[in-house]
């Protein structure tokens, strides 16, 4: 039973009392309608589900209007038999090169089960359909509308030394990332793997960058195609990292075992032609005819959010550069008032447009669903974060001037609230500041702003709330309405009602951010060569602060496990390519002297531009190319070794059923033994045969000379009856 | 020892007596030199060096000046030894999902031998080094300079049935192919399959090419795009069919089974990483900075190539359009006398370059230098091919008014030969049917042209030396020279010194060819929309006249395996891709009333031209994409059938290893066997400990509820009590 013992829930006597777990895996918030016959039955029914799956539980006081049910696996056989069983379907769909050992408890001994392996299980026992084996509890929909959420609880003490620890490192190492991926699982481990990459990359940029700042100035060519050199190497080393990193943590493939989406629409059920079960199938030519919606959706995207920043920045232009009537240093304002005012909202409709259309693509599974999601995430996050360098750098600078008359309108608007000639105007002078001015707000001012909204607002907020509750428990205290724990339970449950308030931790946020943040490198860097040194910073902190939401501001994780960084590579890979082209469009355009065309689209050569885009992207493309085939050349470890593990699993099973010599080298009939010399014995007989008739053709040709030494003879013979050509 | 009886070479009884290879495996064509005793001492080393790798060998007169050595395995124990350890090896490095029967007898009864099977393995035992178990026997290399070819003998019955079958029939089946596979091994079967289906997806654009003469005509955007489109799919399409029918015959990932080549020079010998053997070993990154050569050698093949054509191209331009001077007719021909006479000199020397940068290249496996260098004579095929409709699409009709002022250097050389005043000249104008005529030239005459080179010449040169061998024949017979053979063989022999005289069959010649076409259709056509009709008709007739060509006009070529078209793929994916430039820069320059600028720069919109080229391109990219998204969306056969087969041996593995309920579901315990409940009998005392003191927190925790009913007690007492929002 030693097996069984190690892989139940943390040891609390390690511990203080408080930050101990009580052994529980999960928490489930559940909250009391106004319905109390409702939310009874709820409740009977949520514990009958449990109770069924093998999962023991405990109620206790949440806050005044919901309940917290604590669950643990009732018996840890019933989970090792879980965890073997997954073991043995990582090995039947290639995530694991070997089949687990035979012997459970050995199996046990030789590969402990890790806390995220078996909060991983005891989520799914709660979580999967009735049909295969679960409860089939999913928060907030139909049955389970009253269960606000299911979560692990943190581990405290590993929490703090590990916040701790990386506020006093630069890098973080392996191990760093093993104890995330042992606590958090690996979908969140490779968060940290690829933003510890990307930090420890950007290291040359930033030098670069400064280099080029201090010597080239902005607009360099050279800086421009190093950023592109930067971002191919860096794209191209991390597609291979990642699969290393994924063999490493013996997840790779795990992307094929998929957990089935619960509002997937089957046509029909059909065997399932690898593993010949039974399984739901909707045919992929319906969902590509779905998918297709996606093209007049990223038009619409583009229309509707471009609508929108093209009339906030004709009306700033105004502002700024033309108006000069009264309350002037107010209305400047106007054009971010509405940006913050309506973006939000149109980001939202557009967002709940996409959700529609992903979930009407109808996956299957739900990594399929969550990177459909993200892949239109991604455009609505491509426009809003970049329109407004776009139109400065492509459509203010080359074609200000031709903007004027237009002004007109606003001018004659502003005219209706005003006695005319108060609206004096200034006249508009191209700012040529403005695409730097824009930049360095993309690249510091709005990481900082992102940085405290992330980090700092939440944690004011949870200071407040804290301060009004204790507030409001003094008062229900009065009243003797206040909730009584018991005693030794007490800063536990506090504790737990603390967790139960904290959102869920969403990963694909991080990465949006990140991925956001690599478009601004590889697209407008040029602009201003200190970018990449501004970022580097920026991402110094944002380990650590994303560390910090995941330790105190979020419920823990459900530690999933992947394989890769999902679709956020794609996003990438595509920005690293858009970079080529849009950053050498921006230093041809605004290198030289003038730094730009100053508002008049006659300073630009057309022609020259076309040529520069269209080299510069062919230019990337094949980088890209010999790049790819360097790096191929290097054989990855990961790979190497999982092929070696692989080959040595073979062969040792080679050896189990066909003993050890199966491989050796056979070695071949003696010179005196082959088959020709066994006839020796019919060697008369055989002659008459070759000269007489009888015997097959093939038997009397293969009889005429017996053995080697009689062919040389013959062999000797014929060569001199031979005519070479004469030299 | 049925087994190793169904390994035998063909059985000769079913055919006539003529059509019997005497059980021959290989043979041996051995030229005697004039120096007799140096022909002795290596016939000597030639037979020692058989018998010891297990051959028996038989020897015979070949022409004047060489001996024929038959070459059979002496054993087909060993033999059979040797295919099954290969079958074993396959399996270790994946190239088959199970292992061969532990049973040797019945593994073969369930797969049988192929002859393609038994003449690569006896290759190899001929040729393998003698460290790796063979005789080392190297064609014209160093020790083995006197030998000549070694090759297997036709099956004529199986090759005059198999021509006569497909001359018969429009589309070859997969019986068809799995023929060629069994008799000349996967790597030519992998070439017909692919001109077949090559082939069958050029009706489509075949049709659509009739219709866009008929209707669209010349310089179609209707008619390029949907090429381009087309050029996708099928490589798209052909990529997949490539992993299915490696799937298929068995062959996926054999080339990761590497022969070694014999010329590698190694740095030093390392453990292999994945099979723990001492391998030779090269770093990679050195190898690196010698393939940086192939970009000089590809600039210099653009400036040597391209020099000779615009030299060509001038003289051409002057003698048809300008000169109007004596002998015109016959000077005319002047351009394309000097073309066929220096190009094949100067492809030679350039083909010779690029043998010797692969040499330096230095690979440890023979595909791997073989694909290196077919890289290299791709490029000089491309623009051997290509430049002359380059030429006249880009340089020759935008350009052509510029050039007339150069043509003065021509008249004057002229005028040197001749007085000055008979030196007429016409008045320069563009022809605008030159790029259409050369097109034409390209997919109709150059065809017929190739065909006749490829199959009617080396029919008539062998029926011509025929006739001459057999006049001397006679001469020598009268002068009592004649070869003497055994009356019974003779008419084999014969037969086997013809074969002995063909040439060795390249099945890289016969992609080349069909890859150069290919980069016609993509690139050119839309000059001529009639193109793919005339490359349809050319390849049904092609699949029948390469089928000939190893029939009969080559030696039956070596079985090689293979898993791919190889570096063919990659040469395709590039044609396509400059596709959509070249045609869509075609269409745009030469669409419209006036079929092309003229000769005047001036008429040509760059900007226009600019644009339409990045656009096109980018559409192809997306267009791709969406492709490639969507057949990944259907699942491959191949690869599905490759799955199944993993799962099921696995699953099999699994049954055996750890009975077969290891996979069923564990049943959860019930509601009354959890642990907790187990407990009951503690009930009281466990009371007590919730209560006052002693226990970790932890247990008395999870002993306050005790079982389902207690639980749901408590939480219904807990929802009394609570104070839900009011609504």
């Amino acid at each position: 039973m030693s097996s069984h013992e190690t892989i139940s829930a943390s040891d609390g006597a390690d511990f203080a009392e408080l930050k101990t777990n009580m052994n529980v895996d999960y928490v489930i918030h559940y909250s009391i309608p106004s319905d109390k016959a409702e939310a009874e039955a709820g409740f009977i029914q949520l514990i009958e589900a449990l109770t069924k799956v093998g999962l023991a539980s405990e109620v206790r006081h949440g806050d005044a209007s919901s309940l917290l049910v604590f669950v643990k696996v009732a018996s840890n056989q019933y989970l090792a038999s879980q965890i073997y069983r997954e073991r043995v379907q990582d090995w039947l769909y290639s995530v694991r090169t070997s089949a687990p050992e035979k012997d459970v408890v050995r199996a046990f001994e030789n590969e402990p089960v890790t806390e995220a392996e078996r909060l991983r299980l005891v989520y799914l026992l709660i979580t999967k359909p009735r049909n295969e084996g679960g409860a089939g509890i999913t928060p907030k929909v139909g049955l389970w509308k009253q269960v606000n959420s299911i979560f692990p609880l943190h581990d405290q003490a590993f929490n703090s030394s590990w916040i701790k620890a990386w506020s006093k490192k630069y890098f973080l190492d392996e191990e760093d990332l093993d104890h995330m991926r042992n606590k958090f699982g690996e979908s969140v481990a490779f968060y940290f793997a690829f933003l510890q990459s990307y930090f420890a990359f950007q290291i040359f940029p930033a030098a670069f960058g400064l280099g080029a700042w201090l010597i080239l100035g902005r607009y360099s060519w050279l800086y421009a195609f190093a950023t592109s050199l930067w971002s191919v190497v860096f794209f191209e080393w991390w597609k291979k990292k990642e699969v290393d990193l994924a063999v490493q943590w013996g997840v790779r493939n795990v992307s094929r075992i998929q957990h089935a989406r619960t509002k997937f629409e089957w046509d029909h059920e059909a065997p399932d032609p690898v593993t010949g079960e039974l399984v739901k199938y909707y045919p992929p030519m319906k969902r590509l005819r779905t998918q297709l919606l996606q093209v007049p959706f990223a038009i619409a995207c583009v229309l509707v959010l471009g609508a929108l920043y093209i009339f906030c920045f004709g009306i700033e232009i105004f502002l700024t550069q033309v108006y000069n009537g009264p309350f002037k240093s107010y209305l400047t304002f106007t054009p971010t008032i509405i940006l913050s005012g309506i973006l939000p909202v149109l980001s939202a409709i557009l967002t709940k447009f996409a959700e529609v259309l992903t979930e009407r693509e109808n996956y299957p599974t739900n990594d399929a669903h969550t990177s459909a999601l993200i892949r239109k995430i991604f455009i609505i996050n491509f426009i809003t974060s970049y329109t407004p360098l776009f139109l400065s750098a492509f459509i203010y600078m080359p074609f200000g001037n031709l903007m004027v008359p237009y002004f007109q309108i606003f001018t004659s608007t502003a005219g209706k609230f005003y006695s005319e000639n108060s609206i004096t105007t200034q006249e508009f002078h191209i700012n040529p500041d403005r695409l730097k001015s824009q930049m360095v707000y993309c690249a510091v001012t709005a990481q900082v702003v992102n940085v405290a909204l992330e980090f700092v607002v939440p944690y004011i907020k949870r200071v407040a709330f804290k301060k009004v509750e204790s507030v409001q428990a003094k008062r229900a205290n009065q009243n003797g309405e206040a909730i009584q724990d018991a005693p030794e339970e007490h800063k536990f449950l506090e504790r737990v009602r603390d967790e139960a308030k904290l959102g869920v931790y969403d990963v694909a946020v991080d990465y949006r951010e990140m991925v956001v943040q690599f478009g601004y490198l590889s697209l407008f860097s040029s602009i201003w060569p200190l970018t990449p040194l501004s970022f580097l910073i920026n991402n110094w902190v944002e380990l650590r602060s994303d560390a910090m939401k995941i330790a105190m501001g979020s419920q823990r994780p459900i530690p999933w496990r992947a394989d890769s960084i999902g679709p956020w590579l794609n996003a990438l890979g595509f920005l690293s390519w858009a970079g080529s082209l849009v950053s050498s469009a921006i230093v041809f355009l605004f290198s030289g002297e003038s730094e730009g065309p100053g508002g008049d689209p006659s300073n630009v050569h057309v022609v020259g531009l076309l040529v520069t885009v269209l080299f510069a992207e062919h230019l990337y493309l094949g980088t890209q190319f010999i790049v790819r085939y360097a790096l191929g050349q290097i054989d990855s470890p990961g790979l190497q070794k999982e092929r070696k593990e692989r080959f040595a699993m073979r062969k040792h099973l080679l050896e189990e059923t066909l003993g050890p010599d199966a491989m050796e080298v056979a070695t071949p009939p003696t010179i005196k033994t082959g088959e020709k010399i066994t006839l020796a014995a019919l060697e008369d007989e055989a002659r008459k045969l070759s000269v007489g008739s009888g015997g097959t053709p093939e038997h009397t040709f293969w009889l005429r000379q017996q053995g080697m030494n009689e062919t040389i003879q013959i062999g000797r013979k014929l060569i001199s009856q031979a005519k070479p050509p004469k030299h």
